[in-house]
């Protein structure tokens, strides 16, 4: 634990520095799916920016969407080349069925996207809006305290980990590894959407990696750091905020459980029933997440991050 | 194999473009720790872009280094913030034994020094330059064509897969979830390198993750790849490169072999030890990654992609 320890007097010193942002005027919200960022762009208003814009050709091919103002902006990664270049229709057939294109997911395209935000956009709060799987048996045996995630349910990150970043020797092994980024704690934000949303929103830990299965060892992990939301880019994302001392904050809407306890493939299951119920429950997450992210802009907007 | 096949034609189809162009004016190295970039600016003679210059300040903490024509530059990673804000000096004191900061490894901060290079240098070739570990045992039963990498030697990337990144569902599961990226394929640059070193390269297939140990799924992808070369930068060089059709060379020199069939720890060796042997290995094979990268790079300046 003395890596954490370590790591928390890092993320002290960082707050303090964040809080010393006057007023926030800007705010940027990272998405990895088209799916997540169609959502929240309905819910904010939020429009593509030109093609032939500066900002648009410099991301390209990270979409970049905002409302009139420029006060809000909305950031997909986008599709990956590849998709473009495949020759034959049959090639993505199944895709197209799941009406799902080669999109940019995981880590790498995620911090990419942060550090072009940061570096072109410089906005006061970044949001990284999305869906994740929930972890619920690996701490059946856990105390009260922890929060367990139900499905379409949405939570706030709290500490964000990277589960697949092993990395036993110093300095790296002294916490950077496994991340242990904060998020922005926002006890204000989440009471004013507990009183405006239906359902209520909790503080949870997140864990990211590069996989939608996970083996021994990110059980392990996810045991130790009681990590309950399990995504593919949030860790990263906070990593690059963390080197430029942005506050973040993220919002996670539960797809599915990723731990079930009976983990042998159900015979009478196949796997395009699994793929077809996963786009159902992305939809609906989405949604949910998109007004959550809706409240959160409306609530943080021209406030100070003590304010939150 | 369909996705393999699938991504092959892709494959072609990018490099039918990057064989398009007349002549490589201007080559980047990509490395991710300062120890192989200081052997590679020594033989190459790059010195540091002032600090207050418009790409140092655009790219920073990612340092920029360059020859005096700027047709040769190295771009190394840099060193996390993390670092700077530790408050007490015994957090890093085994770090500082070992005389190696906090730099940023791994494939999120190299997917990002790639595409910062490719947005603000646009170079005609990219050069991914620095050491990894070899896979020997789990290909003792493979056939004889097969390269077993041996320690101190340096090798040519062919493919470049991701060990780590597994995604089940269409589209992402047809490929892109392996990467299974192309380099060069430079058959006339191999025999000059051969001419001139002391030590000849050959031609193997790199595997990339975010940990400096493996897990038994990854085991299992380097034997379905004959991945011999394990690393944990090149596939995500790989994949923006692919993005942007930009053409990459991956050297690799050969640190120690990582997956010894004896996994058992040796009691009498500790792991202060362990990692002093990291370093002293480090440095000797940046010396030697170094010497072919220059050999490379004289070679390559002012020919056409065809002459390699």
């Amino acid at each position: 634990m003395d890596s954490l320890r370590q790591i928390d007097l890092i993320i002290d010193s960082l707050l303090e520095k964040t809080t010393n942002i006057t007023m926030i005027k800007r705010i940027a919200i990272l998405v990895a799916m088209e799916e997540e960022c169609a959502a929240i762009n309905k819910a904010l208003d939020l429009v593509q920016l030109p093609k032939d814009s500066v900002l648009a050709k410099a991301l390209f091919p990270i979409i970049v969407h905002s409302n009139k103002k420029e006060t809000v902006f909305s950031i997909w990664n986008g599709v990956s080349s590849a998709w473009q270049s495949a020759k034959h229709e049959d090639d993505h057939k199944e895709a197209k069925d799941l009406k799902i294109k080669l999109q940019r997911v995981g880590t790498q395209a995620a911090a990419i996207s942060c550090w072009e935000c940061i570096k072109r956009l410089d906005p006061d709060v970044i949001v990284n809006s999305g869906t994740c799987g929930g972890i619920t048996s690996v701490h059946k045996h856990a105390d009260k305290t922890q929060v367990l995630p139900q499905v379409k349910q949405v939570y706030f990150g709290d500490k964000v980990y990277y589960h697949d970043r092993r990395i036993p020797l110093p300095p790296w092994n002294k916490g950077w590894d496994v991340g242990a980024y904060q998020c922005l704690a926002t006890p204000k934000l989440i009471q004013y959407i507990n009183a405006k949303a239906s359902q209520g929103v909790q503080l949870a830990h997140i864990t990211t990696g590069n996989a939608f299965d996970h083996t021994l060892q990110e059980l392990e992990a996810w045991k130790k750091y009681k990590t309950v939301l399990k995504e593919m880019e949030c860790a990263a994302i906070a990593e690059v905020c963390a080197e430029f001392k942005k506050p973040l904050i993220a919002i996670k809407g539960v797809t599915d459980i990723v731990d079930k306890e009976d983990t042998a493939p159900d015979p009478l299951v196949n796997q395009a029933e699994i793929n077809a119920q996963f786009i159902t429950n992305l939809l609906h997450t989405c949604q949910n997440t998109a007004n959550v992210t809706k409240l959160t802009v409306d609530f943080v907007l021209n406030k100070q991050i003590s304010d939150l």
